[in-house]
C-alpha cells in the first residue's frame, strides 16, 4: 500500500472547533481491522426519538453495509439510534459473507448500547473483496460503549480516515425561536489506494428536532448541490454513505426552517469541498460555474463534463489557460450548447466569447491567474437561466503515483 | 509544444504495404500551416460517380470543416470528389472566420481540380481557436493537383499526423464475382498537446462501387463497433471525421455484399485499434470484453465505463490485477448489473464470481498476466445475451507529462 506522508497543500488550517451536539455521544478505538497503531472504529449513539435520514451510492455493486442501511431507513424513529463505522476493510464484493458481517456487527452494537438492531447503521471503508474480520470489531464494542462522550467527535473523524491526509469537520450554530441550535459533521474521502477505492463517508448531527420524512427530503435536496456536485476522478465508490441525525435535544423543531436549511447546506458544502481539497494528488482547487444553460440539469451536465475531463484537469495541473479544452468538454457533454453563444472566463478574465477568443484576451494575464491555488472557470452558455456550480481538483503525476506506482 | 521523440511501444512493425485504389489519387505537400520541415496538407481526388459517406463528432461545438462536410453529404454523387486535410491548425472555435477559411480552401480545391465545391470535403486538425492561415494552403493547391498519384497514400497518411508517433494505415483485398476489390484506409489520432486536442481523422477508399445511401448506412453501422468502441481518455474532439469513398473503378458493385462488409469492418477495426495503440503515454493495449449483459447497449455502457475509469486505467499502468476497481466501474455505469451474478477474468484467469473472489484465484497468476503488453479484461454480467467489446490503453505518467508538463 502506498504511503501518504504529507498533508494536501489544499487542506484547511486545522480541524474546526466543533460544538457539542446534545443527544449524540461518540467513541473511537483501535480494533486492528487492517491498520496498526491508530483508531479504526467509531461509534455514535443518538438519544431516543432521533430522526435519521441518509443518501447512498447509486452503484449497482454497492456494499453490504449500504444495502443494510437502505433497508433500515424510514423505519421506526422512537428509540435510540447508533452508527458504527470501521476503516481498513470496505466489506464490499464479499458475497453472502458481507451480510453475515453486517449482522454480527449490528448485533454486537445492539447488545452493547441497547439500541434496536433496526436502528443500527453501519459502514465500512477500505480494502475491497476481503472478508471483514468483524470479530475484531465486536470484541471492542463494550470498550467503545463504555467510553462514549459528547466531546469525542474529532477522534471519531480520525478513526474513519483511510488515505485521507487530514480529518474533515464542519459546523454551524444558529438561533431558532430564541434557542441555539448546532450542526456538526464529519467526512472522510477521497483517497484511493489499491486495493482500496474511493469512498466518501459523511455523518452530520444536529440537536434540532425534525420530522423524519422531511429530514430525508431536505437531505436528498441539499445533496444535489453539494456532495453530488464534486468530483475528483469520475469514479464512484460502492460504499458512499451520508447520514444525517436530528436528535431534538435542543428542544426546538427545525422542520421547514429556512435558516436551518441554509446552515445545513453550508456544513454540507464545506465538507464536500474538503473532500475535493484532499483529492489524490490535488494541487489546485477548481470551482466550475455554469450559467445561461437551457436548464439547471444541463448546467450540471456541462459542469461535470468540464470537471471530469482529463484534458481540462491536466491543463490546470500544467497552469495552462487552455480554454480550447473547456470548449471541447462542453461540446462532448451531450447537453445543449451553441458554439457561437458561449463565453468562458478564468476568474474575472474574459477568455472567449461569440465562438472565438475575446479580442481583449491576453494570454499572459490568464497564465498568471492559473498559477493560483484556488481557481474559478466560469462558462455562460447564453441559452437560458439554467445554472450549476461544481468543484474538482487537477489531475497530476501525484494521482498516477498514488494509483499506479505500486503493486498490491 | 511538448516534443514527442519516440514511437509508441504499442506501434505495429511498420506502415502496411497498401494496394492502389483505382479511381483515387493522392498528393501531400508542405504548406507551413504550423509545422516546419514536414508535409502538412494532403489532397485526395476521386473519379466521377464516387459514392461518399461520412460520420462525424457529435460535439455541440464542432469545427467549421465538420459542419461543412455534414451539410454536403448526401448531395449529388455524379461528378468527381475531393478531400483536403491540413494538420497544425484545427479551424475550430474560430467564429465566423472558420467558415470563411473553409470556403476559401474549398474554392481553391475546386479551381485546381475541377471538382464541384459541393463535393469538396475538408478537415483541419491541430491548434484550436487560432484563425487558419488558409492562404498558405490555397497557395499550394496547384502544386498538389499537379502531383496527384495513386501511389501516394502513405505520404498522405504522414501529412495528416499531429502528435501521432506513427502513421496509421490498414487494407484488405477480396474477390467479388471474380473481380478483385481493394480497401485502403488511413487515420490520425490521438495525440493531444496543448493547445491542441485529440482529433481522429480517418479516410477509407475502395474501388468497389456502392449505392451512396447504402454506403452511408453501412459506415454508420460499422462505426458503432469500431471507432465508437475505442477510448483513450474519454475526451471527444470537436473535429473527429471519418469519410469512406467508393469509386467503382474495379467495375463491380459491393452494395449488400457480406464479404465486403466483413473486410471493411476489419480495416476500420485495425485503424481504430492503431489509434488506441498510439494513445498518449500508453504502455498497455487493453481489450474489454463484456458478455451476459441485459442487451448490447448495456454491454457497451459497462465496457466504456471500465475503459474510461481512471482507477482501472492506473491499475493497469501499475500492472495491478485490481478487480475491485472493475467491480466499481460496472457499478457506477448506470447499466443493469447484479453483484452476485458477475464474473471477471483477466485473460483466461477467473478472478471473481458470484459476488466474491473466486476460490481458485491466485493473485500471483494475475500479477504475472498483467505484466503483458496486450491485455484482456472479460466481464460476464450473467443477465442476458448482450455483448460488446471496447478497446483502451492505460493511464500513465506519460499522459500527464504530455498534457500537463508544459506551458502553451
Amino acid at each position: 500500500m502506498a504511503k501518504i506522508d504529507h498533508v494536501s497543500p489544499l487542506a484547511p488550517a486545522g480541524f474546526p472547533q466543533m460544538p457539542r451536539i446534545g443527544g449524540v455521544r461518540f467513541a473511537a478505538g483501535a480494533a486492528g481491522v487492517r491498520y496498526q497503531g491508530r483508531d479504526d472504529v467509531m461509534l455514535a449513539v443518538m438519544r431516543p426519538g432521533t430522526a435519521v435520514a441518509g443518501v447512498f451510492t447509486r452503484s449497482a455493486t454497492r456494499s453490504a453495509p449500504v444495502l443494510d442501511c437502505q433497508a433500515k431507513l424510514g423505519g421506526a424513529s422512537d428509540g435510540p439510534a447508533a452508527i458504527l463505522v470501521n476503516s481498513g476493510n470496505s466489506n464490499a464484493f464479499t458475497g453472502h459473507y458481507g451480510q453475515t458481517s453486517v449482522a454480527a456487527v449490528t448485533a454486537a452494537v445492539a447488545k452493547a448500547t441497547g439500541v434496536a438492531p433496526g436502528r443500527v447503521f453501519t459502514a465500512s471503508t477500505g480494502v475491497i473483496g476481503e472478508p471483514l474480520p468483524h470479530e475484531r470489531i465486536t470484541a471492542k464494542l463494550d470498550d467503545l460503549a463504555g467510553t462514549l462522550s459528547d466531546a469525542a467527535i474529532e477522534p471519531a473523524a480520525r478513526a474513519i480516515m483511510t488515505t485521507d491526509t487530514f480529518a474533515k469537520g464542519a459546523c454551524a450554530t444558529l438561533e431558532i425561536d430564541g434557542t441555539l441550535v448546532n450542526i456538526a459533521g464529519i467526512a472522510k474521502g477521497s483517497g484511493m489506494i489499491a486495493p482500496d477505492m474511493a469512498t466518501m463517508l459523511v455523518y452530520i448531527f444536529t440537536d434540532a428536532g425534525f420530522d423524519q420524512g422531511a429530514l430525508q427530503t431536505l437531505l436528498s435536496k441539499l445533496t444535489g448541490t453539494t456532495f453530488n456536485c464534486i468530483t475528483v476522478d469520475s469514479d464512484t465508490s460502492t460504499s458512499d454513505s451520508l447520514i444525517l441525525c436530528a436528535t431534538g435535544a435542543a428542544g426546538v423543531d427545525a422542520t421547514g426552517n429556512a435558516a436551518f436549511e441554509s446552515a445545513l447546506h453550508g456544513v454540507m458544502l464545506d465538507l464536500a469541498q474538503q473532500v475535493v481539497r484532499d483529492g489524490e494528488g490535488a494541487t489546485k482547487f477548481v470551482e466550475v460555474r455554469v450559467t445561461g444553460a437551457a436548464n439547471d440539469a444541463d448546467a450540471k451536465t456541462h459542469g461535470l463534463s468540464i470537471a471530469n475531463s482529463p484534458l481540462v484537469k491536466t491543463a490546470i495541473a500544467g497552469e495552462d489557460p487552455n480554454w480550447g479544452r473547456v470548449v471541447m468538454a462542453i461540446g462532448k457533454s451531450g447537453a445543449a450548447a451553441d458554439r457561437d453563444l458561449l463565453s468562458i472566463r478564468f476568474g474575472e478574465i474574459l477568455v472567449a466569447e461569440k465562438g472565438w477568443v475575446s479580442p481583449h484576451y491576453r494570454e499572459a494575464d490568464a497564465a498568471t491567474y492559473m498559477k493560483g491555488q484556488d481557481l474559478v472557470i466560469a462558462v455562460d452558455l447564453g441559452l437560458g437561466d439554467g445554472q450549476a456550480t461544481v468543484w474538482t481538483c487537477d489531475l497530476t503525476h501525484g494521482y498516477i503515483s498514488i494509483n499506479a506506482d505500486y503493486r498490491s
